[in-house]
């Protein structure tokens, strides 16, 4: 059994809270169950130098956990002077989720960043980021467009994320962090809206995992992802 | 006249919310208007090399601003590969005030880390990390007595602080960030409880100050943090 | 038509050099095609901290480019001072997919370190490295055999990489670089001999990819998979 | 009683040398007693990028203490790759204490860096940093009417620092190191020539401190500092 | 006697594979013995700048070592953060040497950066980094003049280079890894194939060296350059 | 002519001055003409890791440059968060030729660095350096006797270096900072007092230097270093 009662393909509870701070053009706590993370979107009037001047705009992102996010307190990555190998691979992925759903030649010369800062850690917090920043970047879109500054919003749709897993014979939808440790392989999916894929990665853990339980493991990250896709809107109709 | 009406010596609405996040072993969300600072106290077994196996407890803390605490997106520390000097100096200042409530002596060979995210800046983040980490610091220690580990608290009072600010004439209680910048002379003052100067920390910014003046900046502060310790002492007996 | 007339499913030239350099306990030069990467297993006679005491081992990888392995030279990481994010995901992916087919109970308390070092770069640098890395490991632990450190093989097979791609209609298999940089859809795979899967990681870099484009990439990569562990194993048999 | 028998408001010895090393446009080396700083004030012919075009200059300071100016010898900062948190929290001091009595749009595009380098340390260096480096800072803008770069000194008067100190009941003027480390409570007092104060930082190490004490150590101070604004005019009057 | 019974004036087998990569400009593996080292050399259409519009170019160099070219393995620069003391002391000596060699007026507005990067050490890797730099550096300025970008090779001569060592009484030339380690005195000498002297950097590690040892060691550095100097020009001749 | 009617084999004037600063076991004052640096010698009673319980003591060199010991502000290199190549190669020759002079075994489990920083450079500081740092050193060791930690002085005798130089035709001795912009070719000579050599680094800026003038440098150099060990000598007796 999972923990409170959850089935293997349930999702845990979401919650989308639009305009947490002030003053980011979109801002968004994200919080699955007990993970939640704060997406912040800026909006900057320029771009990476190596665009200048193509008449494009860029979407990046940075990922962070505060030092006590986590059960035990973990060092805090400015006073290591550096980020961790596993932050890069992570801010990384987020960017290139969300690059995947927007029209960077549409949206101007503007540079969006969108920091995801992890408050609280319970597994799955590269998924609820990506999930999180969509929203934000889609207020923060909406914010040039109220100013004037676009026409019409760049984004071709939601991108949402989620994990699964294989518990022994079990495949899991959305792990928490004593699934995902017990786990034997995990596997971040990411899709748009109409359930084609952006980035697949599943790492086996314990044991190689077979053709057979990777698509099991889809499935059920289809189904997720749709549900999690369905918050969003929600979320941005309110 | 100060933003929404305020009057010179009021402190803004200040709001103390524990428990804030599920991990951390003092977790307290501190809000002073829209300065939102969220101090995480986190226990350690074992004490800096330098003290180990003098029977002595240590007390530090770490400041951080999430990128987008501000009103323009400030570069993340950890992505510079260093913190600044504005960020060394007040975690240094948050821990010499925290240590000055504390008998490391009795604490025994433990170590707590307080650690000072910044949410949301509108000027007084670090006398708002220092008026909240005092509360996770108590709930720490409490921590540590519900579990056997110690047996009186180790805490002699509260600690608290407040900026206080010279704007031509006016000498205003609680700074924001438009009242801030516009100041001639900025005072961060950390007190105890029972009225005793733990730091003064006062800086023209403009025209030099008087002994006058400092003398009413004192006073400004003096009543401030009154009200602040009251908002402590309130939310440590919910 | 792919360069050279090489056919959808076709995997470039395999070259396995064992025994490159002097030194390393193993030293692989692995090519696929024009990709060329050194691969050297060096052994230490003991693990990292946090695995002291337990009876276990550990593998681990580095990965490098020279600055001019690529068509225009890149800056060295020493000399920036840094291993970007791309060096840290490959690393550590190489680091999981070697480990993944190692019983480390059973390898005693040694650490193998496997630095894959790029010298020409002519795309699929991460899945040579790993398949490079899988011979070069075989050939240090036989070193331990030979030297009685340990008694029998901890390796459970061979672990081998390939890249594939979505370029229009077409699957690729084993992308260079001239095909890598204009895919829709790139995606590594990283199997057993047996053909079960370490790790899976798609990503698209234009359109999203659709379920069924997925089967096909992933078919793609057995097969290739399959005859870069024949290569293998006849290096191995040399 | 003090050492050297010095009475409980008596200044140290003061020396301010001129012209100590050849090349920089102001240099001053400053002695209070054994604590002794090298202050060179550089002049560029240009601003940071931040001030471009706005018709104002710069004055800024950096610190830094030669690793055997104390009596164990210290790491060499640039050794550790990072300057430390306190020589942080120092050299902001100094660069606004020198700010605060400069008039920036008077001096023109020009900027100016004082380099605080710490030759020996006895207690009080960064005050003595503070009241050396006015004296540099006044040759300097000297040297640019000397030139015919402006017309007028932009300086509005003397700055100039001390510590005071609270030793049990005594309390102390100009800190000796000794004295420094046993005192409850230091305090950094900066003025102007004419006795308003541009910095105040007490800092209780021990016990709080009153207001009463907080009066009677600014009062020392206030008298210690006539003292060094008097040997700084005599040493620009040589 | 000498490993392989070399006799004392003997230079070890000198191999030049020129062209040894596919995309440098220069590319050039050189085997001293055991030692070898690639130096590729690279080609940038602009001047760092300092030189911009002064008509002139720019030869520089990397130094770097693979982890495992040495017997046990080195730390990875890149993963320590920073280049050590000896890899910046060995990349300025072999830029020096190529660039006493080259009419930088001659050579136009073109930077050339020669990376020598060792496979596997066994002694004399900086002064094989400088004799196999030579020839790379020579086939990066034929490759100019081949594509019309300057009329004439602005290579003065070749460059050249031979470690020789002191041991016991024996004057030894071209020291492999265990004589260097066993030397009294060590000295490297950078040569122009006229015979005059770039460079001379003698060190000695036990003893210091006599005015008459100093003369031997020249002596038999000089005739090793010389054959050097002949498998330069023969590499480039092939 | 050189500056101050200096003839071509002429040493600038030298001045020694002991016990410069209070807290460093040998602490020196050295200044050839213009050109002045501090080293001071500091004593540890223990030894790096490395060097643990073999019964050998150690001596290193650190090397800094106060930013504004030039004619134009250098960067700080605490500021720049790292040394650069000239610093590491300086300080890595400085502590080679104090080694070369002293007896590790005779001296304990001693660590002895020397730490040169220039307060004023105007050429060969690296030369004074060692120069000084003999004389700190030996200042140091006599602490060690006078304390009853060794009982004879490890050292076998003076280290002293010079700079040396061709200028056109002409041989120059101890170059100052416009001769050696000047120089065609620039050579450090590092001896000890009975005249043998420690390290030759001739450098060639402009022409290559033949044999004969290779040979009238070190016979300029010779006489050079003579008149040191007079001077230090000297200063020692003192």
């Amino acid at each position: 059994m999972r923990p409170n009662d959850r089935k293997a393909d349930q999702v845990r509870p979401i919650k989308i809270t639009r305009n947490y701070t002030a003053y980011a053009e979109g801002s968004v706590l994200v919080e699955f169950g007990n993970t939640k993370v704060l997406c912040n979107a800026s909006i900057e009037d320029s771009v990476p130098r190596w665009l200048k001047g193509k008449g494009k705009g860029w979407v990046t992102a940075e990922y962070g956990m505060l030092p006590r996010a986590t059960h035990s307190r973990t060092r805090r990555e400015a006073a290591n002077g550096k980020q961790g190998g596993r932050t890069m691979e992570i801010q990384r992925l987020i960017a290139r989720s969300l690059r995947a759903v927007v029209d960077l030649e549409a949206m101007g010369e503007f540079m969006i960043t969108v920091d995801c800062d992890v408050i609280q850690a319970d597994g799955g917090t590269r998924t609820a980021s990506i999930s999180g920043a969509s929203v934000a970047l889609a207020d923060a879109f909406q914010h040039l467009i109220d100013n004037g500054k676009i026409k019409s919003n760049p984004m071709k749709g939601h991108v949402a994320a989620v994990s699964v897993g294989l518990l022994g014979e079990d495949v899991l939808c959305d792990l928490e962090y004593v699934e995902d440790s017990a786990a034997d392989t995990d596997m971040n999916v990411v899709m748009t809206e109409d359930g084609r894929m952006i980035e697949v990665q599943g790492t086996a853990e314990g044991e190689p995992f077979t053709h057979t339980q990777l698509l099991a493991l889809l499935e059920s990250a289809s189904k997720g992802i749709a549900e999690i896709v369905t918050a969003q809107k929600a979320a941005l109709e309110n």
